[in-house]
């Protein structure tokens, strides 16, 4: 590791991992009481741990002076959905707000990686006050489908232990796990309609 | 609804539901860091809704001087795996505790129901201490995987809003989709061994 | 009451008092972790409950059109400091945020009122944005130490039962007691700069 | 430090101070539900730190093997009370309860000690299941009122600074604190049946 003082290079990073999962944990509950159905299931947040940190910038060829800009994930949040629907209305809610940029885009659900993962990312611009001064920093929002988020947390720790090197019999079960994950993802989607108007029932006999 | 308190009645529940949630959280963090490997992915908890109670009540013909007993899962608890293997073991866990007793269990799992359902329940009776008095209730803990889950909570919407009387068409869908979160399970138990290998990999990395 | 739809009327106050919460939680963690101590203590937030907003429009003659400029404290946040002293450096660190405007302040430490009560307070602007708009509130912060907010919250309840009608003894002992408040606070100041340096010690070997 | 695994050794106190935790909680929130007026302001619970409890074991004379017997306050859990007269309304409760077993009291109240001190202790035995085994810890808890808790904060990071060897002039100022929290606790208590009855309306109101 570089001589830097670490704790004090994450804070600003820390402080928008738990701004923006207030934001989008309030939006969650906002549009529940509007709608009587939220587009977003649940929210998490992290701070990439500082040796992926490192790694990613050796793998990037990006200089440890300039790891503000050049690691764009940082501050990561993560918004899970029930239909495949939801996450290109919750991408248009994100685009539309004041409180932050969207800088670019990534659509691996209508172009899915090879390996199968399927997730949509955002990559933004978020101003932060920290109690010494006030500036922006670089975040990464990625928007799920529960099965896609289940897939893409156990292809994680595998690719992590193989560092991308994975055999090819278990890149195939992979590839095969993640086609059951989006024929799960199709079957909900087709009944979406008929499910969204049974949750408003549900919720409205709840509020009797 | 009858004249009783519910408030009052609800309460050594809504107590059990917090102690529950707790105990299975700390087993959860307390195998991480004895095994690197928690075969509990989350917890939640939650209390019958008085509707709901009275509504099973009329349904299974049970008098409203017997909900206590004749009510199984007025507090309920899921607990969620990452694998189906998990399922078991969680399962052997609860019996072996010696704060509360295991009454009897149902296994739909092995024997998922016709609608696809799969899950493992286990009814319990827990002692609660309150301000006032002493008492034992009956409580449903339910231990599925996440595919399971996000299933179950699918067609638990449907059914409530058709009241059981499901549409053909939506029924032959739901076992569709029932049968893909299966599959997604098999796959993923298929390579459970190598999963758990790199998630304990990737545990030990972050302990540096 | 009026016609209003109170709920959506009060959620982009709720919102603020949330993104509030943490913005000054985290601004404890940070400081904490810089200077290690914290000038901070705790920090709460409520919404003005309706019945409340109401009494206090009609109190201070606010038409019920303006309710969102002439009613300062829907959105209420609460900062407790262990000293005197903290108080005007928390006030200074709010001043010199660029995510909020303030409005102005209001001293009742150095004039406290006859009541007893004594507290800094700060109106602000704070801009939210709902899933629906952006828009800018006002929020009202009261920054006291641990025995103004003890006594503050019981004077409250009181006057609250008494509306302003306080009996003239009860009026003295409340006094007597904020004067009792008063003396721990000096009492504490006088050896603040010792505290702090054991608070430091104590942190310090914390983290060995 | 000795060779045990501490992270192991602590795991059962750990667990206690979450259910004990959770327990206090729901009996605050219980009593205000039923009563209207909770004795209980709010319930704090840590575990020991290991320099602590080793440095404790040393003034103690404890012996390494017997850590678990020797030291009574490995968990610790404190219970803020609004007034004095609450204190002994809580420990009754708590004597009462089938769940743990109370083994002893210190009541530093009826004879706080030289320094100023005051609060209430009780030693209780609780037992804890964890996935491994079931077995019995000590745990200590404390019950004070605010303006006690404030003061023993205090005094706690100053001794511990001076590992008791505090300078004749701070103790004096010490001592001179604790009395002007004395003072207050007395005059909120001459004046508690009224604001018992206005907490009362308070909350009434807010039911409504």
């Amino acid at each position: 590791m570089d001589s830097r003082n670490w704790e004090n290079f994450l804070l600003p990073y820390e402080q928008a991992v738990e701004e923006l999962k207030v934001k989008f944990k309030t939006m969650r509950s906002e549009l529940k009481k509007r709608e009587e159905y939220a587009p977003i299931e649940f929210v998490t947040g992290r701070v990439k741990r500082i040796s992926s940190i490192l790694e990613k910038a050796e793998r990037l060829d990006v200089p440890m002076d300039n790891l503000e800009e050049g690691i764009e994930d940082i501050a990561g949040i993560r918004i899970m959905c029930q239909f495949v629907e939801d996450i290109r209305r919750v991408a248009e809610y994100i685009r539309s707000r004041k409180d932050l940029t969207v800088l670019y885009e990534k659509d691996y659900i209508t172009n899915y990686k090879e390996s199968g993962y399927r997730s949509f990312h955002m990559i933004i611009r978020y101003p932060i006050q920290t109690a010494l001064e006030h500036k922006v920093v670089l975040a990464e929002i990625q928007i799920r489908t529960l099965a896609m988020n289940f897939w893409a947390t156990i292809e994680h720790s595998l690719n992590y232990k193989y560092r991308g090197g994975l055999p090819g019999d278990m890149r195939l079960r992979l590839q095969k796990s993640a086609q059951a994950a989006s024929v799960l993802d199709s079957e909900m989607s087709s009944i979406r309609e008929e499910i969204l108007a049974a949750q408003k029932t549900f919720e409205d006999d709840a509020n009797i």
